[in-house]
């Protein structure tokens, strides 16, 4: 059970683009859609089944703005309506259904539940996606596990020292205890360590950013969930003593970790993961070191994530443990429960 | 549910022949059996089961007409019926299942259903496998779908402009109506295409039977469903104006596209495919190249039959449409019916 | 259904040990259990199962002597309590379970059933393993069927003849009759082969012991099952007429196949297999390479026994034979029988 009326990232408008006339093929919270882009060069969702012989058209072709068949060459629109097949009259064909999408942030983003509910004024806003002295890259994973395990995986930093030892995990997260506040829809969660030394990660955007990597910092992780499932995470270190997360920006190496976790399956979901940053904006290839770096990292969770939830499979009358660092996930998770009881009830 | 009082196609006699003294495992309308030549060279089937503690009788090896298990050296005959092992009395051992085999056309054909009624007489005739001025080669595929998809895709060529572009696809297959027949147990759908310009494949084929590839010609594709699952298609292209189909042999590019269609399981098939032309007979590479361009034509369809499978499986409610394009494959799957129907009918 | 309360072999000691800091995760008895070595060294199992969310213990560290969870940092001791946590107090933590274990014979052995019943006294003794004029080598395979058909398959040594037919397999096996005898839960199978040719691995083995491979031998081959499914197989041959199994030392090359088979599922087992020799104990050339061929001897089984398995899954209904040559598998079986029922009779 997913909250469904919402808005998820699909894919990025470069991986779509990429495929040049191919439609993209993906399954979001289990309805199989096909992404293309229309006569006017907008992007569409149709389900991903043809309505003569069940294909998938997201086998078949993009031809003047419609989504041609592979098989037979039934064409629809990107409302779902064929509109034309070869020594066919399709006007009595049905329908498939579509699904409204927004082009934003360099992503595509659609709403799978109740299309007369889409509502793009419900679109969640992130500046640094427009503003220029920001800078983004990122990547794509597909992971075999509930999404909800990768909120709590994202809603406490924690496991930053265990699973990220080399990179951006060290004692001092541990040590220092965090904060959650809910805020309406939103959870909150910050940890703020003072006097440290940067991890490899911080050293090397410190380096980037002009500032001496083996100076003492202030280091924060502000992690902010919305529903129904993105995580952005304010990440950065100050030189010490500067105010921390309101330092002055040439003090301070300063980024927000973006996470858009989107459900497949049950037990399946797709990661857009990135970073976004406030330091040498222009500096492509920092990005894509960055991303590279980020990309390790975050591989870094699968193994533990998948194995997790085989773990939670083959006992699922086990009961875990919601401790202080937990408090993220567990708040975020109430989130989630709210609007899906919400949606249970206007359905019904 | 399949039909299991006919004759299926199990192998090619060049692949089992191919073995040495190993039998041919494999599984037909959900039997498993171990193809091997008894002692008259004969090729029989039995039950891939030893009887003595299960394990299966394709791992063996076949010694002086005999099946011996691999695994504790029981032998056994045609009939499935144990004749010796080591230090034992077999007299008393069940004897395992056998299956009426028919070797011809170059393929071991086999009886699935009730032995009690395997008639050789129900055999289907091809006169051009045994007839010097025709060629023949083929090859083989296992697909993961239901096989009446297959059936479904032979039974409609149209299907050919899309997923068969570069080689035999055309739009005029598209743009010409087709005709649908059915007698008695056979169904025949056919499409006459009037001075067109030859596709890749025909251009080659005419180019190698003495024709000006570039000529307007006069193309048929005459698909001949036989129940349970076989299906011939006259495919050719004429010198326009020549009669077409009935045209003098000098004047066209003739073949018979051959397809035998073999239920595995209710979710997939062994498909033997290949060609019968009545040109250049003796030119064997000829057959090698014609064969490898239709293995390449024919694997196009795989990924297409297996997704539409998914698709079907997923969505198994959903009605299909039946469009004047997929008549054949409606009427093939009526006669199905009908021998199914049959066989229930029989048996209670 | 397994036999839970007893010892089985859960991992060699120098598998365990390779891991260095890593422990070993396996499920034994459809029990998943983490290995490592506490603060003493001794080793210790755990339930692979971190309390806090689950995650798989064997994916973390062992840290001085406990095992901590590679997500979060919860450290846990051998009896699988929670000892710390980062900012935890970890005291009101549920435990996991812990499982007796035993190091011996170069093998961790362990209890997977009832704690309480966990008795060293029951540990199977086996002298070779600590009598210096032995010598020892084994590996492991993972099979894919019911560890029964393994027992069966040890308890019947007339399948050499055809799964081995190139290394230890000879006709004269099949024809010489075989005798079991059961003495309370022990079951002894034998058979003894008199003025035989030597097969090439023993012919290799004489060599090794200095007789000549040529000369006419006196075989034997005694099957020692003890439950719950540990098997010690006399194996070796004798210059012709010196007493065989009895002959003295310089008459003879004579080893013990060493099996000790331990379920993971219904479905798959985990299988040491080794070979404990009296000859040449200190030539460690000799020890590998007799490793390797037996390795590779044993590695022919594995096909047989996954696709029986496979075959028997099909056919759940059909009843095996059970002949002479099955008898000591039957026997076995029965043992084991007679085990599961006390156990559910003392459960309930």
């Amino acid at each position: 059970m997913f909250v469904m009326n919402t808005w998820y990232v699909a894919c990025s408008l470069a991986d779509l683009d990429a495929l040049g006339d191919k439609p993209l093929g993906r399954t979001i919270c289990n309805e199989k859609m096909a992404f293309f882009r229309d006569g006017s060069g907008k992007v569409v969702a149709v389900e991903d089944f043809c309505p003569h012989r069940g294909a998938p058209m997201s086998l078949g072709k993009v031809c003047k703005g419609q989504l041609r068949c592979g098989y037979h060459g039934l064409e629809m629109d990107g409302t779902g309506k064929a509109v034309s097949m070869p020594g066919q009259r399709v006007r009595g064909f049905p329908a498939v259904k579509s699904y409204a999408v927004v082009e934003r942030y360099g992503f595509v983003w659609v709403w799978p539940g109740d299309q007369s509910k889409a509502d793009v004024a419900q679109m969640p806003v992130f500046s640094f996606f427009d503003d220029p002295a920001w800078a983004y890259g990122g990547g794509l994973y597909h992971v075999k596990a509930d999404y909800r395990l990768m909120i709590d995986n994202l809603m406490d930093l924690t496991h930053e020292t265990y699973v990220h030892a080399t990179s951006i995990g060290q004692p001092e997260i541990d040590e220092t205890p965090c904060d959650t506040k809910v805020d309406g829809d939103k959870v909150v969660l910050q940890r703020h360590m003072e006097g440290i030394q940067a991890p490899p990660f911080w050293r090397m955007a410190m380096q980037a950013n002009g500032l001496d990597p083996e100076a003492k910092v202030d280091r924060w992780q502000i992690c902010r969930f919305t529903p129904p499932s993105h995580i952005m995470i304010d990440v950065g270190v100050a030189l010490q003593g500067h105010g921390g997360f309101d330092a002055p920006a040439d003090k301070k190496a300063y980024s927000v970790v973006v996470d858009f976790i989107t459900p497949e399956t049950e037990t399946s979901h797709w990661y857009h993961w990135g970073m976004a940053r406030n330091f040498k904006p222009d500096d492509a290839a920092l990005t894509d070191s960055i991303r590279k770096g980020q990309g390790t990292i975050f591989g870094e969770d699968m193994e533990m994530l998948e194995r997790q939830q085989a773990n939670l499979l083959r006992w699922p009358e086990r009961k875990l443990l919601m401790l202080n660092i937990d408090s993220g996930g567990v708040q975020a998770r109430r989130v989630i429960d709210r609007f899906l009881a919400q949606e249970q009830q206007e359905a019904s």
